[in-house]
């Protein structure tokens, strides 16, 4: 599927952002992840709880149920069923056969954001995407953490993904809400550590500009400014900036001033929708309340602005995607870079080689059932 | 296709419910029955008149059309036919080709509603279920008879058959608009005669509740009640009750007190979309108009809920359902029999064998095109 | 597809009209035509321009970009394009790939429309349809041309061939907007020159109706009539009528008084969907204003009447139409020679013999892909 060829859509064994804090409680919260139809609450002790969405009685959705404890209760014939997805009571039956369960999804609350784990079997702790740099880990630390808009986007994660790895669109998708960006028409440097992959943007010795004036007025007068964008993972990416250091006598770079950043997750509805949510982070003026809503409102404008191009860019790309005909150009090499890692994802989960050589399985669609366990 | 594994998603072979009686007059009413585009009408003398829709022309639908006398003309031509489906006239041709024809339904007017025969060949009127002993016969007897709302159910009728085989649901689904029902968490008893069967549960001896009180203010102290569905058909369903006979002094099953109907009956426009008509009927205070009003608005909230219930359903079983994977417990024997002798209906028609045994012929698509004859 | 048994549902080596001259300037403008999503402007000479409406980077509709001089800058990264659709600047690469290009169609403008050229290759000038005598040259001559509303008609351009094709249906469609038309139900006379298809009605000394004296109030009392439909291209058809001649003493058909027509250009966006282009002309009181808004009203008024039809038509027509089971009359010759001609232009395209004889090779989906060049 543009603009991976590969047998599915997108990795499943990983974590992703379910949703924030704050949108889980005591209703139940019906979201659709990679295909599957989960619900979502806590239980009375607040721990989030996420399970496949479906009775296995009828096909009942749970949303339309309710809670009764820490249990859910079915809305059509009242079947009911723990936290951990098996069913605890039928009302007109004593016998409950083992069979009769759901799948229950591994989550983990940390920061702003409830993760939740979409592989088959155990969880790999070690995938959950470390952000803890830039201010999502389990302590924020130094880091003031504002979380924004999330968007319900109507096209495929990866155009958000490739969008996010070449911020040289910055100067035209954005030139309304963030004025004129050459530092974004820079050439990149890319580097990359395991599968976390940077594309950055340097301005070196220059004299402050009025932005940075503006969110770090006690920055010197020379400095130097960073256009970040970091991989984490498939599912969240932060496009830092600007990171302004001061400059030293002799125009090195000096003293860290301060650091923004705009973390993008981005979440699988299904093979064409996406769950978008942002997060704003700094580690300045960490107090500043006002500062955090000028900065979010400006946010929420800029993501609307990739909203819209993405969703006119997913409503022709199953027609006209071709990607062996895409022309692409020195800037997209960290885009390119991240396809090839997905892509390695996807095929080391799917046993297949796609494109490059040997055939491969055909991927199930994905969850096109109940997982069995 | 789900929750039957048959060649098609329903028996053809079979009378359903075209419409009430009120709907079809001097108007044309276009209206889709297993898949076929039909028109209804009235010729002047008051006969209904059931036709392909479709003018075999060039395809205008007579529904743009217009009725001459007991004829249809199409809005487009002017070609004109006759309530038994002749072309007897073209305004710019002096020959009629005989093949300019289209099919004519066989109709039956009883009671409420006019049925439709959509089987091949001639009408078996033994399959015409008689609800004389509900009230449904060409004359009501000492039955009140009220037509409900009819809801246009963007669900597969199976699943609002298999609703009503199992009334256990009333205890969930319809916990709001009856109150608590524990009668229909009972194990209920099954009985068959023939290709009719009921599910029937029944309390005996105790002391009549306030809802019996209500609605039969003269039953005895201590009843028996039963809530009980009969198939009739796979166009028919009545889910009774309260039925309430006195008890006898030694607890036995005394002297008849009443029976409230609601009667279901349910007609796929296609194998996603079912035309869900309502009737109450009831064996006491027959010219109470008042208490008629109270239960027909109950009775439509009550449906409203079902609906809302399966479009749910609808939504994910196309992507999820999978029979074999389904739990079922005991109460669910009434609608596993009622999907084995559907199924048995279909495979009659199709010559197929389904998922038990041997290969069958797919059948065509449910109308894929106006039959033959 | 019906109604045409051939491997691809239009022809493309053709002139089509792309909008009127009004509509394009020097605001981007993006239409589909023929299934290819193309974009329109004007230079700032005023020339227009057609070019493939999607940034060959990254599949952004140029739609949401700009433009600057002559040149589409795409709104994404900001790769430009000049009028002959070669890439000539990317705001963040020195090298510009050759392969960096969109097509570019060719267009004339003639009169109140911008014809484009969808077929491969070069244009074929000699096919861009002559209806200089019906006033829409390059100078309209004696004729008044009044451009009329556009259409976006859900429904395949060849219902509506078929429905101009044969103008008995003003007898039913258009008897509230047009009146009886006793003319319209004659048994035309049928003409060809070459792949030019008349069907012609004519009333020969008949005492002038009302419509004609309120047209032409100079005409004598006995004229000559025609109702006539010319097929000039599978994109251009006009129905013209009345076409009024002076009878001669004798009854023979005299000098010619006026003529009026309704012109129809039919462009398919694709399989399913037409913009339906509108234009009246007559050769009599070309300066009365009033009477060009009376007509183009009642225009207006007749063509909603057909879009009512064909929509109706095309709802139905996927699942029921059968080209061998049609009923066709007499009149309905015109259409069938015209459906004929149209099959022969999409086999001679496609290299396939469809329904009669040799097997053919699959066209491949129209314009599934940015044609090569």
């Amino acid at each position: 599927m543009y603009p991976i060829d590969a047998p599915a859509p997108y990795p499943r064994e990983q974590w992703y952002v379910a949703g924030t804090a704050q949108e889980f409680g005591r209703e139940i919260v019906a979201r659709q992840i990679l295909g599957d139809p989960l619900v979502f609450y806590r239980t009375e002790a607040g721990e989030p709880v996420a399970l496949w969405g479906l009775c296995p009685h009828r096909l009942m959705p749970f949303e339309l149920g309710s809670l009764r404890d820490d249990e859910v209760v079915c809305g059509y014939h009242g079947f009911t069923f723990s936290a951990q997805g098996k069913c605890v009571s039928i009302p007109t039956s004593e016998q409950i056969s083992p069979a009769c369960r759901v799948r229950s999804y591994p989550l983990v609350e940390r920061g702003p954001w409830v993760w939740i784990w979409m592989g088959e079997g155990a969880p790999d702790h070690d995938r959950l995407p470390d952000a803890s740099d830039i201010g999502l880990g389990a302590d924020p630390g130094e880091w003031r953490v504002d979380v924004t808009r999330t968007f319900d986007l109507q096209a495929r994660a990866q155009l958000l993904i490739d969008n996010l790895m070449d911020l040289s669109h910055l100067a035209f998708v954005h030139v309304n809400s963030v004025g004129p960006a050459e530092i974004a028409l820079l050439q990149p440097e890319i580097t990359r550590d395991g599968d976390r992959l940077g594309v950055t943007r340097t301005t070196t010795d220059v004299p402050r500009d009025g932005f940075v004036t503006f969110l770090m007025p006690d920055a010197p007068d020379r400095i130097w400014s960073a256009l970040v964008t970091d991989f984490y993972s498939p599912a969240l990416i932060n496009a830092g900036g600007p990171w302004v250091w001061g400059s030293t006598p002799d125009g090195a770079r000096g003293e860290a001033v301060g650091k923004l950043n705009f973390i993008h997750a981005m979440t699988p509805a299904g093979p064409n929708r996406t769950h978008y949510f942002g997060v704003l982070t700094r580690n300045f003026r960490q107090d500043d309340d006002a500062l955090s809503g000028m900065l979010s409102a400006q946010n929420d404008m800029v993501r609307d602005e990739d909203v819209t191009a993405l969703e006119a860019i997913e409503k022709v790309v199953d027609r006209y995607g071709d990607i062996r005909r895409e022309i692409s150009v020195k800037p997209d090499a960290g885009a390119l870079s991240v396809r090839r890692l997905i892509r390695k994802l996807i095929l080391a989960e799917t046993g297949g080689a796609g494109e490059d050589g040997a055939s491969y399985e055909r991927a199930p669609e994905p969850a096109a059932a109940q997982p069995s366990w």
